[in-house]
């Protein structure tokens, strides 16, 4: 049984031997670099873009501006993955400082860089907004259209005032969260080719086929002269979705006849994209005894200057902060709200870290006021097997309890909290809960071939970036077929040939491309089992498929090996595919589908210790418990959750986008503050639950983050008596919750 | 209507603007240049290899001899299509000139080279043969086994001697012909990467899976381990098929553990592989009216040190030289004979074109000396359809009569030879035909998807070289899925993804892959249908399926596009695969499957003037015609046959490799002499015939070769009225042949 076994990443070796092959390291025969000329202004008009001097500059092979866009029978400049609003290049006007107004391809780095020098460019700077609230106001400037608000996310259960009205307290606060942003060791790169019809694209991007949809539509080409190819990525997190170089690349290979490879550094890469700010206003009526009885958020997310996946993210974030309990009358109203800074994106656990933190802080905050355990208060208002999902849909498969049992057990939650030798130095515990959605529907196809010598290639768009989806995916595959692991390949992206596949994100790939790729090796199966029937002389159900071979069942020693019937069958090899569409229960209320058709859980429980003197936090013990249905890989199982605890770490007491007038303060790893192994707990623990009897695989990339944040903010609460309501968990923001502790407010 | 339409290549802008990515122009990370050591001697024991001051080279990343492949737990060192008799490098003894020894990968083509000096071999000499009927003396060196004839093909119909007694006239006559080379553009490159288990090649191979599946077994890894990418080549004519260069440089990158290109110079190349030289003998009865009645063939062919292909070469060139003609008692016996040089190959035409060139210079002579018009000969003797093929099976669809008219009428046959002003100078006609066999039973698979815009990705590892195949696979999808053509992407072959193909050789892409793709693109329509039926509200057999959208029949304007489809489906893609394996109908006598599952025959005539002075040979018109079932693009039929002539006027009157001792003596193209296009006839046409009832597509990539050479032949003789009996025919050979003219011999 490949499943379930501590199988090093099939990709192990290339990877601590350095041969990974990156889009970064490819070169093509005559390739030229790529640089990118970028707004200077955070909201503009262009009045003139001149490339004149930088083409005659020698080396350069092509400059594109707008002016190479203006033929629209040739090109439609805009894309986007819900709302095709951005443009390839800056046309009329720049939205935020960083837009790509100009690129150039040029022999070498020095010359491009020269050539961007070159360019000259007249803005006529036009007022600009930058807090998604402000941008609402009837006064702010417009980016698209009549308004600022791109979109209004809405849930209305019960009746929200009619709920305060019946609460024994009602609780009011304000969170806010930054910018933050992925940071994988790999900043953005792609690679454009262009030669006669056919567009080609080495890219490191997580949705080969919907970069290969939008490039198409750029170009108005079918999509059968459009290939993205995609070596394995140094990490994504949801930053390389959908198009970001890659229309650029291809523009300036089809304008400079000759490959082009566009590399970002790190401070460009930062203006890429993002996790949105948010502002989070939660209202909430409780009755004495800790029940919930009514529950309003107001969020307002910063997507910055374009749509991106937005109201995706807005929605998934909106309803995550409520999704924990069982209130009857709810309230959730989430803005996708543009603002003159850049185009934020889907992000590990998109949207839910900012309103679970906004949540899980003001549960705290509610109990500390009721003199209430924060866990007894959890426990009571908890959803259940068979509640309504506040999205939409029926619950099922939670397993917070055990979660709960264990988290606290980490961290004896019940153990008084030792006394310092510093007295400035206090320690907290806090405990968190989460509750995400997966992306459903969503699409997924796979087709595999059974070679001539019954090794298995399996044909697949997922993409893989670090996170093991090769190795678990080809575990799936090795079960399903009965082979051992060495004899199953998992290729890599290729949309010539690979089949289609909605995106690797959203934690869908272990589960919606191994539900594929079993549906496919199951039709070789039945092929086989034909073959080897004929072969065996016994009914195909009689047939037994494992460890390479059929054979007869209760028989093991009739048996034939799968290459020796596949080459009998003179048909060269044996084709199969599967396609995969997860869905949600419907809702049984509105009879609509529910929002996901399986439910990521979280517990985290954090210790910490906080220095009132200089507000530095110290997590001392940390421990983040997940439910996975059935574990392919618990090593990777609990890397991944790891890894989520390190993010989780990092935004709720480091990371954070610095945007001065919508210009980035704090472009590069010095001052954008990622956590290093020194910051990781001495003592850090996960737990990776499985639900033996449960045969679904769930995904488990992203499930505890939001919980993680929240987490170590009600300990640092803990250890104050007071909540720091703004994100990250700086000295600075700790020092000054001390100091306005004095103050009186009732949700504190 | 794609197929029957002129349209251009669909690579055509890649290839006039040279941006055709050849392997030869790929670089990678960190790749190194290999270069091989090869064999002085003909034939010699190995007494010693010592690569050890080659290794302590700087820049030397890796030296391979036959130490490296001691393990045989690890390597199976052999190699071969049929046999794997091959050696990776050579063992314990060398076999050829040019065999490889050694190998080494350094970080720059100088480096390289000189490490190959440092490298010390001693060789300890063996006797050597050269020719395949001294090869088979008792006293002979055997070069494998216990004797030097690796395989014998036997055609034994009625009872020859019994014929010969009841001919009116005998006839016997030795021919020659010598090894050639197919000198495709690009030489043979390879380029091997070995990270942890896995090994990639891009190799400029006919064969992708072939290669593969040698590689895993030479390095005991299963298939699914094994890559094999094969961008478009410059070339093949069956030059690249089977292992050459790929075993050694996945050996290289093994041992360097970078990534190691080897490409060959032009003198290596050409002695890599080649068509073997022959010695054909035939004996043929005849009545004094013009009918055959006893015929035998002898034919040994030096297949050089290797088996390679042999066996399968020297059946289907020893079969075809008897091939046209309805002679009831036939005796064919074809060796397959080791011999101290290069190992042959396929070539264009396998076998053919040697045993053809023979028997129609024969008939011709044999036609003088009865004071016969040959092509009433030939009239009188010609197959038919329904007669039994002279290698089993039934012929059919034979279209020899119109072909005749047509090349006859070409060069005025019946009009008196023209006198020359220069009483040296004499015209002369001739004509000639063939029929030649398809590889069967052989197998091709391919997928294909329908994507989300109702494009056609289509996954085939046929081989582009030149030769259009994807353009005509392109044509034949696109027709098959009711879509115009820039809508259909072809895809390169990947062993990692595309189905597995047998080979692109032997003329058999076109119908045996079409019709895969056929069956794949079936697929994908039905599925289609099923849906438009759904969303027309139709039973799936009313929904047309056209130009991109399904109709309902008999009412166009109620229709649907095939990418709303795909969409609505919410499928991702279609997707389909097909399997065909072209199979022959069985022999009536034997019930055996016959040997072909097309028949592919031809007609040359030309006109030529040969100076008696000099002994040059100039062709003044030609002629080629073939048949081709229905034809896919007119114009790549043309260019093919076309192409064939060229190949064929080369080996009829200049080509050659001279061997001195087992050394070559032309390694380079200065002395071993192609055809330039001053070499073409002034007046060359071509015609494709095609017959309009038959839904069949045949191939034509070499129909028309055996044909060429022989109609050249017979010109020549015609001229001079003396036959030359050894290829090519040179200035030298043609003024020795009038000089021995004056000596009676019955045959002339």
């Amino acid at each position: 049984m490949a499943i379930g076994q501590r199988v090093p990443m099939v990709d192990a070796v290339e990877r601590v031997t350095g041969r990974v092959q990156y889009t970064l390291n490819l070169e093509l025969p005559g390739m030229l670099v790529g640089r990118i000329l970028r707004s200077t202004q955070p909201h503009a008009r262009l009045a003139r873009v001149d490339a004149r001097a930088a083409e005659r500059l020698p080396g350069v092979l092509a400059v594109v501006t707008r002016d190479d866009l203006r033929d629209r029978e040739r090109f439609d400049p805009f894309f986007g993955p819900l709302v095709r609003d951005q443009p390839v290049l800056a046309l009329d006007q720049v939205r935020y400082v960083g837009e790509a107004v100009a690129a150039v391809a040029a022999v070498d780095e020095a010359t491009a860089e020269q050539a961007l020098e070159l360019i000259e460019v007249e803005y006529e700077p036009l007022p600009a907004v930058f807090d998604p609230e402000a941008a609402l106001a009837p006064e702010a400037p417009v980016l698209h259209g009549e308004s600022n608000v791109m979109d209004r996310y809405q849930v209305r259960r019960g009746d929200v005032e009619q709920g305060f009205r019946e609460a024994d307290l009602v609780f009011e606060a304000e969170y806010r969260t930054p910018p933050v942003q992925h940071v994988p060791l790999e900043p953005h790169v792609s690679i454009g080719q262009v030669v006669g019809d056919r567009i080609t694209l080495w890219s490191a991007t997580q949705t080969p086929h919907n970069v290969r949809a939008q490039v198409a539509a750029i170009f108005r080409r079918p999509l059968s002269q459009v290939r993205i190819i995609v070596p394995t990525l140094g990490g994504g997190y949801g930053s390389k979705c959908y198009p970001k170089l890659e229309p650029l690349a291809a523009l300036l290979a089809w304008k400079a006849r000759r490959p082009v490879k566009l590399a970002l550094s790190r401070a460009e890469d930062l203006l890429t994209t993002n996790r949105s700010g948010s502002i989070i206003r939660l209202k909430t009526g409780i009755l004495r005894d800790g029940t919930l009885v009514a529950h309003r958020a107001t969020c307002y997310f910063s997507k910055g200057a374009y749509t991106e996946t937005g109201p995706r993210v807005v929605a998934s974030g909106t309803r995550a902060g409520a999704a924990c309990y069982r209130t009857p009358n709810v309230q959730l109203d989430g803005y996708t709200v543009f603002t003159n800074l850049p185009p934020s994106g889907p992000f590990r656990a998109p949207g839910a870290a900012q309103t679970v933190w906004a949540m899980e802080s003001h549960l705290d905050a509610i109990a500390r006021q009721l003199g209430l355990d924060p866990l007894a208060l959890r426990r009571k208002n908890l959803v259940r097997d068979g509640d309504r999902y506040v999205g939409g849909g029926v619950l099922e498969a939670l397993h917070f309890d055990p979660l709960l049992e264990r988290a606290t057990r980490a961290i004896d939650w019940d153990a008084p909290r030792p006394e310092s030798a510093q007295p400035s130095v206090r320690r907290g515990k806090g405990v968190a809960i989460s509750l995400k959605t997966l992306l459903t529907p969503s699409i997924s196809t796979a087709a595999c071939k059974l070679n001539e010598d019954g090794s298995l290639s399996v044909l697949t768009s997922s993409v893989e970036m670090g996170q093991g989806a090769k190795t678990v995916l080809a575990q799936i595959a090795a079960e399903a077929m009965g082979l051992p692991l060495d004899q199953v390949l998992i290729s890599e992206p290729d949309t010539d040939t690979t089949p289609y596949d909605q995106t690797t994100s959203s934690t869908r790939t272990t589960s919606c491309m191994g539900a594929a790729i079993r549906l496919a090796v199951g039709e070789v199966q039945r092929q086989v089992a034909e073959l080897a029937a004929a072969e065996l002389e016994v009914a195909p159900e009689d047939v037994v498929l494992a460890d390479g071979r059929a054979s007869v069942r209760g028989v093991p020693e009739r048996s034939t090996g799968y290459g020796e019937l596949v080459r009998k069958s003179r048909r060269g090899n044996l084709l199969g595919h599967g396609t995969f569409v997860n869905r949600a229960k419907p809702d049984p209320v509105t009879g609509e589908p529910g929002a996901s058709s399986e439910w990521h859980h979280a517990v985290s429980a954090a210790e910490v210790e906080v220095d009132t003197d200089t507000g530095k936090v110290r997590v001392l013990r940390f421990h983040s418990g997940v439910f996975v249905g059935r574990m392919v890989n618990p090593t990777q199982c609990e890397l991944q959750t790891e890894g989520s605890v390190t993010f989780g770490l990092g935004q709720g007491l480091q990371e954070e986008l610095v945007f001065d007038d919508g210009r980035l303060a704090n472009p590069n790893l010095g001052d954008y503050l990622l956590p290093s192994f020194k910051d990781l707990p001495p003592e850090l623990s996960v737990q990776v639950l499985e639900d033996a009897g449960l045969n679904e695989i769930h995904g488990i990339g992203e499930t505890s983050l939001p919980s993680v944040v929240a987490a170590v903010g009600n300990a640092v609460a803990d250890a104050l008596g007071v909540t720091v309501r703004e994100l990250p968990l700086t000295p600075e923001r700790v020092l000054r919750a001390i100091q306005e502790a004095g103050q009186d407010d009732p949700a504190r």
